[in-house]
């Protein structure tokens, strides 16, 4: 690990974010909100910062190994959500470091949920950086999980070697640039077709931006207090569904459908299982609705499908107060936190393709009891899944669950009760936003602790960083020369 | 699977089944309690049954295959569990059969969930029946885990292979019952010391007994109300602990101990892990009451131990209403119903060994990210762990989470609030006993659903017979010639 290059490399994105809050003093200059000063000394922080970083540590000219290509990624994700705190400081949004730190991880990992107890009484330009931290932070994954980890060998996502867009991976730095620019303009273009779908359904353009981005990114902040609630548009709801479902897939899948090939979609076997499981969980989550409420087919239909998805594609965005809802549909959105979206998407969470193939092959195990002397190895669309990305899902598998384990059990010694400890970490570690308990859709995180905030905000970088890229960091090992 | 054979077989069993409920027959007597016909009629069913199966199927002369490994297995749990549920029947102490199969299920798979309302007005017949199936049971696992999994590789239980104690392994037949002999000689002595220990203790014949049978099997069936707290005895309490924590060990080791190898505790990887949890657990629970309650030093460690060598071993016994103490110690409980005790002891759950080898690989790879190129194989006693038995713990680990899974889901459909599915499955799944919310220490399980009663029973035969070997039954493939 070269600390001199890694330094360099933070200086370059501290200027990125720099630019990036020009956008915010924007909509202060076109709201006549009186945060321009802030904004002005948040943006030459971080643009000095990054110019002293780049002035003062040279890159090292040998390559890039795989150790500063975690560091790189992990350390960028906890740089950002420094510098990118300093607005809600800066504007009296938030006035405790540990609080604009979790609401600024909360973004770049777009997570979505927050610490802001009266959302509709903040600025426009602070809520529009809230957004745009999302938007930004999903560009960061989409990048990160298709053009970045599958080279690292991370978790499985070796994987997706093959499924990247772009030319032949032979060489990994004009590949990354050039998958970056395909999948951001995939990005882009989504993005644009909901602003104008959410303007068609009545929502006001700051609004439709807002949420566009937090949709995009499955982040999930929204402007308003009770989110999507508040429109009360069943055609609002629907579009937002859509997108929100989009989101949660595969980008690598979108540009494949939008270069002709419309079957890409439903050849996927992770996508498959990623319908699938919507489906199942919005069946009986309406059903337990009608039966338990005695509530309306369309109505219980229209709740189960937001809330399904708003939360299986870890955006967060609620309709309803769902802890009003019974016991089983509350549980198993739980369960919904913990198996997310699919890999390449925004989505956090363990995610589909590794459900996929850990019950594959538990069945083959099964099977191989059977069939003592049969060998049946674990595939994937028709190929065999070698040994090290089944080892390197499992080890995944293993460790997200130990994380949950011990943060929650440090939630309930700092005081919260058990559904509100196991759902705060599951929604902070699997991207998501709101819990239940006293981290429902209709509270927020603000009344915690502060160290509880601080291992919300952990897990929240441990989720969206796959575990492992930021775990890598703990061991001894990696810090050997 | 030869149908005729496992019929034949399970006739033995009945046979068996129908000696030992000679036994409460004694007990009838000696107490000149009203049951006599009760008990004869359950003798006489379940012997004729018996020597009508033997009488009428014939053992194929073929030597015996995996597959009717297995199925032997399952149906003989399944099997005794519907038989040893006829003296609750006759006797009028249960009414249902659901609650009759559900107690005797709870009874063989050393689980020590209850549906009786008021044990101390049951009769010491039925008493004394209800530990017997949980310290014949305690029996089953102990000869099923070191004798039979580790040939038919379940679960990573190959593991055992080399540690079975007996003539080498090269024939089933003769081994399997030699090393039953040994162990349950080791069964048997330790169940002596522990009636002796608890008569000095100041516990009457019956009560040492009863108390006996259901530590050994880390059952935890008691004879009174509120457990072992009735008896107010520090000494009782400090003596069912030592015997809690022996029979949540490996009898393997147990069985070199007593041979002079008084090291073979110590030098166990999984014997350390366990103790290490124990100590760990305990330190932490003890350290939230004091702090949480203000409580006395010394009572803590003692509620503190107690609690978790019981739940931990997945006894089940508990001196205190632990659904009082502060969140973190209860959810603290949760978690220890499912690491368990030592893999070929009498405890149930994942085990210890198991966590272990997780971990193990788990750090395996993340060390292999940091050295791409290093080999590192998961080893455990300094010998490399074959990537089958790996293969079988990752399996094993994931279905035991998706029955938790689906099975808790079911719970909170039919009205069961959260904690309560949580831990109601957990601790059956688990065979721990108590769990926490609708059915803690001081409530049962007899206001459920018959619904939610199968499907517990279920739970305790999954984690009775290490997933797998029910599992397996379910397979198509595996009722195929």
């Amino acid at each position: 690990m070269s600390l001199s290059t890694l330094l360099n490399l933070l200086g370059f994105l501290n200027l990125l974010l720099a630019a990036s809050m020009v956008l915010p003093l924007v909509i202060n200059l076109l709201y006549d909100e009186p945060h321009g000063r802030a904004f002005l000394l948040s943006i030459a922080i971080t643009a000095l910062s990054g110019l002293a970083m780049i002035f003062f540590f040279k890159r090292s000219p040998r390559d890039l190994t795989h150790r500063d290509g975690f560091a790189i990624v992990a350390f960028g994700w906890i740089d950002a959500s420094f510098f990118g705190a300093l607005p809600y400081l800066f504007t009296g949004t938030l006035n405790s470091v540990v609080d604009a730190f979790f609401e600024t991880v909360s973004g770049f990992t777009t997570t979505g949920s927050t610490v802001l107890t009266n959302i509709e009484g903040t600025a426009h330009s602070v809520l529009f950086w809230r957004g745009l931290t999302q938007w930004v932070g999903g560009m960061g994954i989409i990048l990160l999980s298709l053009a970045f980890l599958p080279f690292l060998g991370v978790g499985g996502m070796q994987l997706y070697k093959a499924e990247v867009p772009g030319p032949a991976p032979d060489k990994l730095r004009p590949k990354i640039s050039q998958t970056a620019r395909i999948l951001w303009q995939v990005y882009l273009l989504i993005s644009g077709l909901e602003v104008l779908t959410l303007l068609l359904g009545g929502m006001n353009p700051f609004d439709s931006v807002c949420h566009t981005f937090t949709t995009m990114a499955t982040g999930g902040f929204s402007t308003k207090n009770i989110s999507i609630e508040f429109y009360k548009s069943p055609f609002l709801e629907f579009a937002i569904t859509f997108f929100m479902f989009v989101a949660g897939a595969n980008f690598a899948l979108h540009y494949r459908v939008i270069k002709g090939d419309l079957n890409a979609w439903w050849r996927d076997e992770e996508f498959r299982i990623y319908f699938f499981f919507v489906l199942l969980a919005t069946f009986l989550i309406m059903l337990n609705l009608v039966w338990a409420f005695q509530m309306d087919l369309s109505q219980a239909f229209r709740l189960a499908i937001f809330q399904v998805v708003s939360i299986q594609t870890t955006t967060g965005y609620s309709i309803v107060d769902f802890e009003k809802w019974p016991a089983f549909s509350q549980y198993m959105l739980i369960f919904l936190m913990f198996i997310g979206g699919c890999a390449g998407s925004t989505g956090g969470a363990i995610k589909c393709i590794r459900i996929l193939v850990l019950l594959k092959q538990g069945l083959g195990e099964l099977y191989q009891l059977v069939h003592p002397h049969a060998m049946r190895p674990v595939k994937l669309a028709g190929k065999v899944i070698s040994s090290e990305t089944l080892r390197g899902i499992w080890g995944l598998f293993f460790f997200y669950l130990l994380i949950f384990s011990i943060s929650s059990l440090a939630l309930s010694w700092m005081g919260s009760d058990i559904v509100t400890s196991i759902s705060a970490v599951a929604t902070t570690l699997g991207n998501v936003g709101p819990g239940l308990g006293a981290v429902g859709p209709t509270d927020n995180f603000a009344h915690l602790p502060a160290a509880a905030k601080w291992i919300l905000s952990a897990c929240m970088l441990f989720g969206r960083l796959e575990i492992y890229t930021l775990l890598v960091l703990l061991l001894p090992e990696f810090w050997r020369k």
